[in-house]
């Protein structure tokens, strides 16, 4: 029967598997919030129905929502997707829900992180959005572990071997734990992922968003093969951050002590807010401002690996064929299906950061 | 997948089980309206905290709670209960909720009946329960009937086998389906329950709260046996209701053209709402008015059949006793199980009331 385990996943010879391995399902949350989600949402809606179709396609996937949307997903999205009631302040599953770990028994349990809005920054509440790991593990009926660290999915990657992927600027900002030093981090993130090697990273491309996320920055592709997201441009911002995560992952020995294989993907222009779309969202005390000329961190490496596919973001930009190319012989055997973003992007975040996979547990 | 169906269950080969038979679950919705349960809900949560532990021992137990007692459910629940999120309006999940069918192949589906509080008796606003019938079977992922009826599960009985058992107050009433005769009110149950013969009782024992659900005046033992709950004396205003049930079903033949063999349970006494329970509860426009010294309708029908158990209400009454003995006698093979439900009763339904069981699907 389901509970709350104090131990942890490393104790218990549980680890959090790669994104590249095979998935039982994907959870969605449903875009509803005016103060985040340009008129009313429908805009966004309409990028998740097409969001979930294309993941569906893949593999199941299950959309929580809050009561009062209920009946207008449900008749938005397709009936082979899956609508169940999650209340939630807003929609990152990746970052205010599980990671699910597996052992060799094949048997499943998820760790809850404590969320606290990114750092404070994202939104005035988040009651709801920390429950959410809780009640998906009901729903699953699987264990879950109440990790002691403000973690959201998005600022760590796995290998499943042993190896996680992080940067400093979100993992060690005083938003998050500032009571914790880097080591206490490093062991709780190796404790509670089943890992024994933390990658630091420098910084992301979101500072005032996400504070740096990895999940913009950096994924695997296998174990030790790293995509980075990538800018040539000396004139861009972002090349010197990218060219410092370029030095770290060169000079990188993985949990398996292997050298990486790095290959790099085109970076985007940045999705620059419009007067129109600023215009469309409500005002809120407390939820973060987002005014004409706010500049998201458009970036391919924000993508989602599912059964068989990778679901891209794209941005209408001119960068768009080439990084759906070099994804495409980054997985030659899964089929790289791109998605206009550029309603999900707006408020902060995209494809990775509002999925979330439930691994599909094998007996080794 | 999962999707609404614009056919009939009994078109399709579907009919609804009989309660005796074997149940894969049972859903439980969670008590806190403070203008219904006194005292802020927690005599009531207690009682319900008893009642999934009781049914937890015969089978598994699904509660669904409203986002704002997630918390507090889970922390009283037992671990080995599952809790979900399921938005409601209050308790009554017999009558809210869905009716499970199954075909012969062992495949399960689920009837949604209209909901309108009771013939809109009960509460002011009733959008939440309507909705929680089609939440269940996205939960399960069972594809749904949406019958052209308001019905409370409450209203009828069934023996799987063909016959319903139903009463002309609740189901001919003008607060439910006036514009339907009693001849489209039969067909319609036929086709959503699967079954070919409706057998009518008269009226039951709570005209202000449910306008007489069979569910507290009699029930199916297994096909072809009824338990009725009786009283035999004639001071008393329900003996006159009960024997006329008792007439009725004399001379009544099921589906299978059996006369039916009817065991009588004793009645206790009505339970009195105390001044000090009155006081308790908060006043809210559009909601039942539950006064000192209003009566509710305490009977040992409206016992809950799960696998291997009967869990009988009990209320503190002399006729306590010989009400379980005679249950233990109609059910050999079950244990009894006596749960003191005044903090139920008190808002007018008891333990059948708040149930609903999800038939196990067997291949025949």
């Amino acid at each position: 029967m389901p509970g709350t385990l104090t131990s942890t996943p490393l104790a218990d010879g549980f680890r959090m598997p790669g994104e590249f391995d095979p998935h039982a399902r994907t959870w969605l949350l449903w875009p509803q919030r005016p103060d985040v989600w340009r008129l009313g949402g429908k805009p966004a809606q309409r990028a998740w129905v097409d969001l979930a179709s294309a993941i569906a396609r893949f593999e199941p996937v299950t959309v929580g929502v809050n009561h009062d949307q209920f009946d207008n997903a449900r008749a938005q999205l397709p009936d082979h997707v899956r609508v169940l009631e999650i209340s939630n302040d807003d929609v990152w599953l990746r970052d205010s829900g599980p990671s699910f770990v597996v052992n060799q028994r094949g048997e499943v349990r998820l760790v809850d992180w404590r969320f606290n809005s990114h750092g404070q920054m994202s939104l005035a509440t988040w009651e709801k959005d920390d429950k959410v790991a809780r009640k998906i593990a009901e729903i699953e009926g699987v264990d879950r572990y109440r990790a002691p660290l403000v973690l959201e999915g998005g600022s760590v990657h796995v290998d499943g071997e042993g190896t996680v992927l992080t940067t400093e600027e979100c993992l060690l900002n005083p938003n998050r734990n500032p009571d914790l030093s880097r080591e206490e981090i490093e062991r709780l993130l190796c404790e509670y992922l089943g890992a024994s090697t933390v990658l630091w990273l420098g910084r992301g491309l979101d500072p005032d968003v996400t504070s740096g996320h990895i999940d913009d920055v950096a994924m695997f592709v296998r174990p030790g093969v790293v995509a980075l997201a990538w800018s040539d441009d000396p004139g861009d911002w972002r090349h010197e951050v990218l060219a410092d995560n370029l030095e770290r992952l060169t000079h990188a020995t993985d949990a398996r002590g292997r050298r990486l294989e790095i290959h790099k993907i085109p970076l985007p222009a940045e999705v620059v807010v419009t007067e129109e779309e600023a215009a469309g969202v409500d005002t809120v005390e407390g939820s973060l401002a987002l005014p004409a000329g706010f500049r998201q961190a458009a970036t391919y490496v924000n993508c989602y690996l599912c059964n068989g596919g990778v679901v891209m973001p794209t941005f209408d930009d001119p960068k768009d064929h080439e990084a759906r190319a070099t994804l495409q012989r980054l997985f030659p055997e899964r089929e790289v299906v791109p998605l206009p973003s550029r309603e999900i992007i707006l408020a902060g975040g995209n494809v990775h950061c509002v999925t979330q996979q439930q691994p599909r547990a094998e007996r080794r």
